[in-house]
């Protein structure tokens, strides 16, 4: 399998930590793709996904594979035991809904901020802004992160008593609140304390060391 | 199981749909909740759902699952066997990818447009519009379209070849562009010949059955 990603990117850390921890690591090869030269909004990146982003798989029959959590979905059940979707029904509604309130309420939000109401990837990328919805769209993420604390003060995982993918999507939103400067004010306790967990786990180790002994921290740049 | 919702919306359908598919009706019942008077808004239903969106399926053990996708998987794993979501991971892949392309490419983008740039639920319940964000959006649900049309032109249904969540999805956009007056061009010829099959399943000839003999076409008020 190959991905199409960049390297430091937040959502393209959703699957590097999901590949992680599934030990898939060495089932796949990484191609990068420049988002600061705009190389995902040009067609033959758009023929892969037609949504302009970043990651997508390519399996070995030649399919695309974009948004990540379609992505996860392919990868935990390539050996028919789900680890990081659920098992059960509750389960599976547990992580999905989980998931994706915490795109809608936190991860794409930041998202949003940063492309529209900051620089972003620069003027020749970022061809329209909207920066009152980009305002809008942080403080949307912060009301998010205090339902995150919220909710991490009666359970240890955010989508119940096991880690999931809904956790890794969270994990991103930090990754990404740490390159918009976006600060999680402190006092939200149980969602620092539950981040400090997930910083230990190996899946989150191993991607933030990758980051460090490559130096490369694109979307800083 | 109780279902919240408000029953001619677009959302709430595809979770009604979806329950048609899976032969699972007699085991729900729907409670409303009036979104023109922001019922949906309100701290008791905010508990419900933090995102404060329709529908919301309430379990026998208090749970609340919220997000049509997440209640979707729910429902499509109670009896151990899906089939709206995929069985292979190629296929749950597939499904929930073009879910969320229909979703972030043509129905949210619809919505977003009705919420932003018309009246939407009125000025009681709309307390912020940025219209130019939901002109865009607009455009952006009729560039999805498209390619959705596309799409259509070498595969029968929308992830492939069976039907799935991911057409109820873009059934949904169609019910929502009419409420909206969106037109969907008609040179569109695939995507077109696809809705007029969907419209014949059982499941959405019962849908839309239900809405004409109860006369109640809320959003429309
Ligand atoms: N819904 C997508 C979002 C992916 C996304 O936004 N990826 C970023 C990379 S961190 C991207 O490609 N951004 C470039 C852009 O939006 O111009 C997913 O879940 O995969
Ligand atoms: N992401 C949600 C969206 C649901 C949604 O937007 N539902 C509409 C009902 S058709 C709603 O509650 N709109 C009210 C509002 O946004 O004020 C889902 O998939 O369930």
């Amino acid at each position: 399998m190959t991905i199409h990603d960049f390297g430091r990117g937040p959502y393209p850390a959703r699957v590097r930590i999901a590949l992680a921890e599934l030990n898939l690591q060495d089932k796949v090869r990484f191609v990068e793709v420049d988002l600061r030269t705009g190389a995902h909004k040009r067609p033959e990146f758009l023929e892969k996904n037609y949504s302009g982003t970043l990651p997508v798989l390519e399996l070995a029959d030649g399919t695309y594979l974009a948004e990540c959590t379609a992505i996860t979905e392919y990868l935990d059940h390539l050996e028919g035991r789900p680890r990081l979707t659920g098992v059960s029904a509750r389960e599976r509604g547990m992580v999905h809904m989980t998931n994706k309130r915490a795109e809608i309420e936190l991860l794409d939000p930041i998202s949003v901020y940063f492309h529209h109401a900051t620089p972003g990837l620069g003027p020749h990328v970022e061809l329209y802004q909207n920066p009152e919805w980009g305002e809008r769209m942080r403080d949307r993420a912060l009301r998010g992160a205090r339902y995150f604390d919220d909710l991490l003060s009666t359970r240890p995982y955010v989508a119940g008593e096991t880690f999931s993918m809904a956790d890794i999507t969270v994990v991103a939103a930090f990754v990404f609140a740490d390159i918009v400067k976006l600060t999680i004010p402190l006092r939200l306790g149980h969602l620092h304390a539950w981040h400090d967990r997930m910083l230990a786990r190996p899946s989150v180790q191993g991607w933030r060391d990758m980051g460090r002994s490559t130096g490369n921290c694109p979307l800083e740049a």
